[in-house]
């Protein structure tokens, strides 16, 4: 099951780092652009090349390091139809490299529908006997405003083709207050109440090591809550974002871990998709050695979790 | 701006119905099914191939009627990368037809990615100085859980090129309660502030008939609060879906418009989609006849609102 997966993968390489593939064109260096703009006359055709190939030097650069990589769906819709292939396409490589591959998509809708979004990323699409994987990832991050009969057919999904959610519930986003920190009037935040169902919706997929494959999104920028939320929800894996570039640090991201050193996996996209451009790294990489820039922040984040880790385990 | 041209339609065709196209391989006739797996070897083209020819019959036979079709993302994403293409040249073809289009992707995320997603939808996507539309739609819907600054990105697009976006407020599901219908610390239903937030939200993108581009989604299957809503949201349009074959009466519909006769459109999928083999028409249409099948429930559907709204405005 992807929980147990994830946990494997996890130990295996001593990391829980996420790579986020959310390519922008701007992310990827011009020489890359420039090849795949004189190769086509399709703009998206183009577009889509280029992050293909940006996508597959970072995996190559980084797959014995991390467990997983995370795809923002918004980057690839972003380039049509084209940048549809390219998801497709980036999946089955990441695949190929031994990692677990996470599609951010926040999808959501009534039953009906949310069957037709599980089908398309966890499940099978069937018609007339026949059955086919579509995108086939290995999780998906779910929003739950619709409330459980809007879940229920990703769930059904997991149990059948052993895969995994991961539902949002504290964002990282500054604006996530809004509606997720209302106070209601049992006293509980939003937050709470959505923690509370996580844990019942995860239930029935608990795995080997005591974590359920029904997960949450809980972002690194609000570590106070993160630390409640850790306490909430005992045996769901968190998925953190925030970290790097929209400044959440290591320290703020443990708060997500558990005293086991597991219970969380730290996802940052433009950090190491960047890394390449970034202050940290300049003078030591360029545009030509984009994938080892990803591979030096990757491990640099690595050590820096694990650190922080350390510390949380020996408290 | 979006909201002028939907009751412009609206108008013109005396009609406040939203066909959706959210088609499913088994609502499409078998003999559509079975050419196009004879035409193709690879599984997703024929079904994109069926569903395409599908939706083009349903879109002839209605296009004078309606004033706008909707479509359902996940049914096309289901059906892979050739899905995607059949819901962009569906897009097209329902456009060229004088058609406004709703992509239903309730679509949400942190600031940066939600603009990725308004790009793909409402926007444009640039890189180097070019510009291009991806999918081009004239409004989406999308859902609040993050707060203003995932739904901003939208708002922009918007304002900059005249789109539409429906915010989900209370969903016609079963279990939308479990989040929506939260009491909250000053007494509110979740529903009602989000309800207010729509209002704040839309108030830069009122139109001319004194109605915003930032719709609302209010589903059929809870008249009361629909009713209720209705007098929050004073000058949001209403999109209201769980009509017909989720249990919506026009009766139950009609608690979101407003005694002018506006203020709502009203989605039917399968009702119009699968009419030629509901029971209603059964004896009258069968599988040949699906297109005039949809036309007649069309036209049904057209008269009952039309008369519900009639007593509404002479009550």
């Amino acid at each position: 099951m992807f929980i147990d997966l994830l946990i494997e993968k996890i130990k295996e390489k001593n990391n829980p780092t996420v790579a986020g593939l959310d390519p922008q064109l701007d992310y990827i260096p011009s020489y890359i652009v420039e090849k795949y703009k004189n190769k086509s006359v399709d703009f998206f055709e183009a577009c889509a090349g280029a992050i293909y190939e940006f996508n597959t030097t970072i995996i190559d650069s980084i797959c014995d390091l991390v467990p997983a990589v995370k795809l923002q769906l918004a980057c690839y819709e972003m380039y049509g139809v084209q940048g549809m292939a390219c998801f497709q396409k980036t999946i089955r490589y990441a695949k190929d490299k031994g990692l677990l591959v996470i599609a951010d998509g926040k999808r959501n809708d009534i039953g009906s529908t949310a069957k037709a979004y599980s089908a398309a990323y966890l499940g099978k699409t069937n018609a007339g006997g026949l059955e086919y994987s579509v995108f086939d990832v290995d999780a998906l991050t779910v929003n739950p405003y619709l409330g459980y009969d809007g879940i229920e057919p990703f769930i059904e999904d997991c149990k059948k083709y052993g895969k995994g959610i991961f539902v949002l519930v504290k964002t990282s986003n500054k604006s996530s207050g809004q509606l997720q920190d209302v106070n209601t009037q049992d006293g509980r935040f939003i937050y709470e109440i959505i923690a509370d169902y996580v844990n019942k919706w995860g239930s029935e997929l608990t795995g080997k090591y005591g974590y359920s494959s029904v997960g949450a999104v809980v972002g690194a920028t609000y570590p106070e809550q993160a630390f409640e939320l850790r306490k909430l929800m005992k045996s769901s894996y968190i998925l953190v974002p925030g970290y790097g570039a929209q400044g959440g640090t290591a320290r703020d991201a443990a708060k997500s871990f558990n005293k086991d050193g597991l219970g969380a996996i730290v996802n940052s996209s433009r950090g190491i998709m960047c890394a390449y451009k970034s202050e940290k790294w300049r003078g030591i990489f360029n545009e030509d050695s984009f994938g080892n820039a990803a591979r030096a922040e990757v491990i640099d984040m690595r050590d820096k979790l694990n650190n922080e880790i350390d510390r949380l385990k020996s408290c």
